[in-house]
């Protein structure tokens, strides 16, 4: 083996390492010009300026032309917004195109030709790169007037394409849909069956006084669809079935089966099915995370070894220390992981390791960073250990919980005393003499706290830190409040002076006091678990999140699209009859509208639309409005909570057991990610299922 | 041992194996006489009066004065209810207190003093009893004119105590309880402080015009508690943000930030934790029942053992199956069981059975009854044969299907042309003739399945049967309108003659028509599933169900009683204004209402009460109201759709496990139930636990 060979093998096996570390596919080239390309490609600052890119390419919609950002989203009153200039957008827009084709062209490189045709994920990645230069070119010679822009729908793609657990997590979703088709298909039936029904139940009577069941609700068929669809959403319960049961109760009996079957079996059915599905989801992906990680290291091993060893004896492989020594110092990775690693390496005896040797060393990886607290300070005098041993006693917390909680009390008190008062009524001093007795208090617990404690542990708990900022801000906010308008005094009346007024100061800090409440939940123990798994969840939802981020992006930008210009502000008419069916459609779009970001863009268009729909006559935009609407629902509130639930359930249970099993640990605390929730229940690859993926590898040709 | 004693052996084993039999505690006297009581108190006539006892007195609440029941339900347009006399309820109420304390008598001696002690239920039983036989002293001497009548919301316990189910049941929701609560606590902590939020954040402004917000939504204390409950319900969103988020965009983060993390988070959370709890319901409780029959079977077997042998060789105790046979003889259980047990006791060599062999005779009592479907008939002739393969072949039930849906189709297209003619211009010839044609049809598919399959075997089929009676009800409805209205011509005009008008014959022809497409579902298989897991739940669901009328029936009471007087008819005045606090309240109430049957009757009362509340600002009743519709909601809405949603979750993936374990046993159908559904995961009990319980008997005495 020669030098230059050497030095391959040493950056093969600090790539692989990486890799390893990074939980990324080892199936990429491995000569020496593509393993310097790939670390540039994959060096925090390449990923960064990628990210940039998705975030600034995904920002383009909020200022681009049809839906500006204004402060009010009343079209009657906002200000015209902003019109960028044509070029402007548009220029950056292919500054970004041209970083994503730069990252195309490096990814598909890199994989080589063979894993690229395998990769269906490039291929749309390119598609969609050449559609959306297409759309722009077009865009640019209309001089931007055209109407349609493709190339804002696909957007999201540069999103989703960059994440693997997103991908990861597209491909679970997807092989869910055909049992969630089955319960859609079985509510489609459950829904046109019940129509008809409907519809043969209130017909048209004679008598006129009779028929306000079928005049408000099941005049024609799509008007019945309607009803029963939004009955289904729970929104228009009981309205609609108040004119039939004021004639009988016993029309009562059709919606109460209605609802039964289709709102608390099949959609609570569509919940089962989807958690079943996910069940072992998550357990799935960190199993083929391990997997991962466990390749990249044995491939480092391999290609380590043959430059010490002779074929001959191959069955007992090794690596020498000094190799990897010259490997660690390369690689990029935790700093107390690398340390943890070189020093069990150091006192291990032999300087030749085995490949299971090898595998145990790394296992530092896989291994939760136990956090240590800095000690206190350990004082000489008699009187200042007395004075550590009282505020760093947890009673002295309480008491600081109990302050908080007679703030809080207080705040509410003088909240309801002025709720109903005019701001020129009103007297701020009660509330300023108090708030500056409470935020004197807060200052002398912390400044107590940091003496018992020193400042570094005091800074090391999260609580703490949570406490000091606020405590700072508050203190701040005070000193400018009196430096503007001098300390409270009865009659200390709220007028503007300076950047806010005194009432907005006073508010702020209230506010602000509310907030620091929360410092009580950690000392609440069943509360404490359940917001430690809230916060779990956040950390394991991102993938979902983007997902999220990507269909609203998508609908957003479809909706402004469909019903651009439907929008003219009409003076005051926004009023609704209740009961009429334009009523309903509004009911269904707020249900519509759970948890929605970008799409409350739409919101008032939508219901000048549906205004617009009814003075005109306009069925036609009106129908495709509910369809997009409907589509809406099913992706954001059916199907997308669903998940977010069958997720919920399967941390929620899995750390239930743990919390149960382990009393507790309250002084260490573990950095929990999803990996290490599962670490118990994993299976570590065997060494056959390792090789044979080796062997698979397009670039590297082991001897072996 | 004398022939007395021998007797007395021989009804012990009887009771104890129809005990195991109906999953019943074996904790009873066993003497001669209450052996006899026990067997009379359980058989099917006397359990029969009990329950029918229980039924009568739950029903007198619909014909009770406050709350008779009309057809309509409008306070403007029902007529005065039938106001029953004085003593007329009051009587049939003291039939069946009597009843209820013949019973609880029986109960209590059978079960003996020391038992008596031990169960909480009954005394539960006989305090209710005192005090509902005190309030009907006192309502008698009041002449019936007494304003509160304690003992009706007392009925709902004599239906909980007389279900071991439900008892069972409620004990498991009670242990779940402290985790629940621990829930509501953080979402009473959130609610509170995003109120306190709220109140800052939307304060009154002196600007008139800008405080939309604070005058719709937070004008105090209660409404802005009011306003984000209902936020929490969904009821009001969007409407409770829109003026804040026409005022600036940025509100909305408040909003969306308290709709995440209340309705998404802490809700779904709820969900999880009452899984979790749930998780292992079914199964232990199914578990339990059969450690009770195994109890029975082995207690049968020590009391017919010391017959025959002498204390020397007791390991080997056995049980002569002369015995045996005097025994089945006596017991009352499934004619097929018993059958089977005779026939495996006749066929075994032996005359004498040891413990084992006697417990695994009873496991006939495990197994499920395999449906045989009769044979079809043999024809000889060769044409006979040739119809019968045509016939019922599955592509002539195929054809059945796509003509029931081209039926459906046929309405479906004339109900849309149909739908906004007035009756005077309706001509049913079209719809007569075709459907005339369909039943035709219809009887013709059903005689030629008769013919090819046999009568027998074509009943032993339950969509044959559903089909089947169909198609009679439609035969008979059809021959009778054209008895009453003449064949089908242009011009049919649907006037009234006889019972039904034209009109409404047709209407149930054709609802019955689209009942009848229902025959499709087995034929779709993840639908079958998905219906067959919904009919087990039903099943299964009982004990819940149950706990739910419970619970309905005690909030319906304290309605009635609590806003008795309150509704007068007022005219007209019903509409409300959007936006205003009484229709959020109104809406919240409409949430509330979700599936609920006897509390239909304050659904008009509330709103009266609403409105009256408002015009007369009688804050109190109002606020009375208020926290009784919280309750309500938190009880009906959340906790049972929680525990629903559990349990079908439970459920439905078991039956999917098994679904995707054995694949088609597609013409054996199994009497399926929870008891099978869990049988490969049921431990059987041990010997010595067996043993044990048995020597805890506090009126068996073994020997042994």
């Amino acid at each position: 083996a020669t030098g230059a060979d050497n030095d391959l093998h040493i950056n093969q096996a600090v790539v692989f390492i990486e890799d390893a570390i990074q939980y990324r596919s080892i199936n990429h080239r491995v000569d020496s010009k593509s393993l310097w390309l790939y670390r540039w490609y994959y060096s925090r600052i390449c990923q960064w300026i990628l990210g940039l890119t998705i975030t600034v390419i995904l920002a383009l919609a909020f200022v681009e032309t049809p839906s500006s950002l204004t402060v009010t989203s009343d079209v009657r009153y906002r200000h015209p917004p902003w019109d960028p200039p044509c070029g402007l957008t548009e220029s950056i827009e292919l500054l970004c195109f041209l970083v994503f084709v730069f990252d195309v062209s490096v990814k598909s490189y890199l994989i080589g030709w063979e894993e690229f045709c395998k990769t269906k994920w490039l291929m749309a990645y390119i598609l969609t790169l050449v559609v959306s230069l297409t759309d722009w070119i077009v865009s640019l010679s209309f001089l931007c007037t055209e109407t349609v822009r493709i190339r804002r729908i696909l957007r999201p793609f540069f999103l989703l394409q960059n994440s693997s657990m997103m991908k990861k997590t597209l491909k679970s979703i997807n092989s869910t849909l055909p049992e969630m088709a089955s319960v859609v298909l079985l509510l489609a039936v459950h829904l046109s069956l019940f129509t008809m029904f409907a519809m043969l139940l209130f017909a048209r009577t004679k008598d006129g006084q009779q028929d306000k069941e079928w005049v408000g609700y099941f005049r024609n068929l799509p008007d019945s669809l309607t009803s029963l669809l939004v009955l289904l959403t729970t929104a228009n319960n009981p309205d609609v079935m108040i004119p039939a049961y004021s004639k009988n109760r016993a029309y009562s009996i059709f919606f109460i089966l209605f609802t039964v079957l289709g709102n608390l079996f099949l959609m609570n059915l569509l919940t089962a099915i989807i958690y079943n599905q996910f069940r072992g989801y998550l357990l799935k992906s960190v199993q083929s995370s391990l997997f991962r990680r466990r390749v990249g290291i044995r491939a480092a091993f391999e290609v380590l070894c043959p430059l010490e060893e002779t074929p001959a004896n191959a069955q007992e492989l090794c690596v020498s220390v000094g190799d990897l020594f010259q490997v660690l110092q390369k690689v990029e990775m935790d700093p107390r992981c690398k340390q943890a690693i070189i020093r069990s390496l150091k006192t291990s005896s032999c300087d030749r390791l085995s490949a299971a040797q090898f595998q145990k060393l790394f296992e530092e990886l896989d291994k939760d960073a136990i956090k240590q607290h800095p000690p206190s300070p350990e004082y000489q005098s008699h009187f200042m250990q007395k004075l550590q041993f009282v505020f760093s006693h947890s009673y002295f917390g309480c008491l600081g919980n109990v302050v908080a909680l007679a703030n809080i009390i207080s705040i509410c008190v003088v909240l309801v005393m002025d709720a109903d008062k005019r701001p020129s009524e009103r007297d701020d001093f009660f509330l300023g003499a108090i708030n500056c007795f409470f935020i004197l208090y807060y200052l002398l617990e912390t400044l107590l706290k940091i003496l018992a404690m020193g400042f570094k542990r005091y800074w090391s708990y999260p609580s703490n830190r949570f406490d000091g900022l606020l405590t700072g801000i508050l203190l701040i906010l005070e000193i400018s409040t009196f430096a503007v308008y001098g300390f409270p005094h009865p009659g200390w009346r709220p007028e503007l002076m300076g950047l806010l007024s005194l009432w907005d100061m006073v508010r702020l800090v209230n506010m602000l006091i509310v907030f620091r409440f929360l410092r009580i939940i950690p000392n609440m123990k069943l509360m404490a678990l359940v917001v430690t798994t809230l916060l779990d969840l956040v950390k394991n939802l991102r993938a979902f999140a983007g997902i999220l981020v990507v269909v609203f992006y998508a609908f957003a930008i479809t909706g402004i699209m469909l019903f651009k210009g439907a929008v003219v502000p009409m003076g005051n008419i926004r009023i609704f009859v209740p009961g009429h069916p334009l009523h309903q459609e509004a009911v269904l779009i707020s249900k519509k509208k759970k948890c929605d970001f970008l799409a409350f863009l739409n919101h008032f268009q939508t219901i000048f639309i549906y205004h617009l729909c009814y003075l005109l006559s306009f069925n036609l935009i009106c129908r495709w409005a509910k369809i997009y609407f409907i589509a809406w629902w099913l992706i954001s509130s059916v199907i997308w909570v669903n998940l977010f639930v069958a997720l919920l359930l399967e941390n929620f249970i899995h750390k239930w057991d743990r919390h149960c099993h382990r009393e507790s640990l309250s002084d260490i605390e573990y950095q929990r990610t999803v990996e290490l929730m599962f670490r118990d229940v994993l299976e570590e690859p065997t060494e056959e299922e390792l090789m044979e993926r080796l062997h698979q590898h397009p670039h590297l040709h082991l001897c072996r």
